[in-house]
């Protein structure tokens, strides 16, 4: 499958690759295709580098790992090749502005997956894999048992595709927790996952479901 | 011990009951000493009855089950006898203002806990238990293997003994995540919590963190 991932930060690399390693034909896109990081992302596994807009242009999915105040302007530089596209927003909206632990930008009555999906109607965004660090992204089976992972999202269609991308990575456990407001309880997570995380010592656990 | 409940609510009713069944001298405390709810409480438990102001004087360890806009009042009608009690904030601040499900009326920069414990530098403040429904609060063993449950707060005695009564309710794994701020991140989550109510079809569930 085609697949754009946007940013090259930790996790736009390690998905990438994954996604590259899984055998899909994988553009990641920067702020200019001649960015370093995304030139050795190619020249590293073998998948394409672009700008923002050319990894849209080039995906049948696309995958929104950039930080998330980025988000929108990224997406915005391949909004004329978005239509009716999956768009999976794998980014938290990250305030560091008053140091760790971050708060949230948007948070409450609103979210990150809401406002890409309202900024980009032509879209069909899921909010998926945000609730866990990058390693465990891609590679469940680090952690024991059939820990959980989420999918929020208007479209069925686009939540099976994205479920179906999950499997591929190792995922038994995925909860569809309903439309895209519901991205709020998944990024609204992430505060108590930055909380456990100076708890643990560590940023490879998850939490499983029990009931 | 002796416990004071501040709350007659499903909440309320259900520690209190609990508390009562383990054998400790418990108050439960109301708007007033006659309420209806809290005079059924010693009725049906054989545990007491009294005002918020009652019950706080009674106990060595207060536990706050009021509903989120009521904690600050509740607790101030008995802000006298306070003075080094450990105080275990089981509440959530819901915002039901817009209908279901529910916003939060403080989060991401703030929590409730954390303005309880401002609010009453006197007491001792806990912050646990919010993360679960009433019925799981106190039998953690409705539900498979060791799922986990939190404490929050400024002192490790107060800590040390909120996780004694954890145990006594049955609770295996429980995750100290440090000062009273890391409220924030349990008290956020029961955004994700009411979506996964919506999601599961029960209430009765919980995470447990995998490492």
């Amino acid at each position: 499958m085609k697949i754009g991932v946007l940013g090259t930060g930790v996790v736009g690399q390690t998905l990438g690759g994954k996604l590259v390693a899984l055998g899909h034909d994988v553009m990641m896109g920067a702020r200019s295709a001649d960015n370093e990081k995304v030139l050795g992302f190619a020249r590293q596994t073998g998948g394409k580098a672009g700008s923002f807009g050319d990894a849209i242009r080039h995906a049948e999915i696309v995958v929104n790992a950039t930080r998330g105040d980025g988000a929108v302007p990224a997406i915005r530089q391949g909004d004329a090749w978005l239509d009716g596209k999956v768009l999976i927003d794998v980014s938290n909206p990250l305030d560091f502005s008053k140091g760790f632990p971050p708060s949230l930008s948007v948070s409450n009555t609103d979210s990150l997956g809401e406002t890409i999906q309202r900024t980009f109607p032509q879209a069909r965004v899921v909010k998926s894999l945000n609730t866990v660090t990058a390693a465990i992204m891609i590679a469940p089976g680090k952690l024991p048992g059939a820990h959980s992972i989420f999918v929020s999202g208007n479209d069925a269609e686009a939540k099976a595709q994205t479920a179906d991308l999950l499997r591929s990575f190792g995922w038994q456990s995925i909860i569809d927790l309903g439309d895209i407001t519901t991205a709020r309880g998944v990024e609204q997570y992430v505060s108590l996952w930055v909380r456990l995380l100076g708890a643990l010592g560590t940023a490879e656990f998850n939490i499983a479901v029990v009931k």
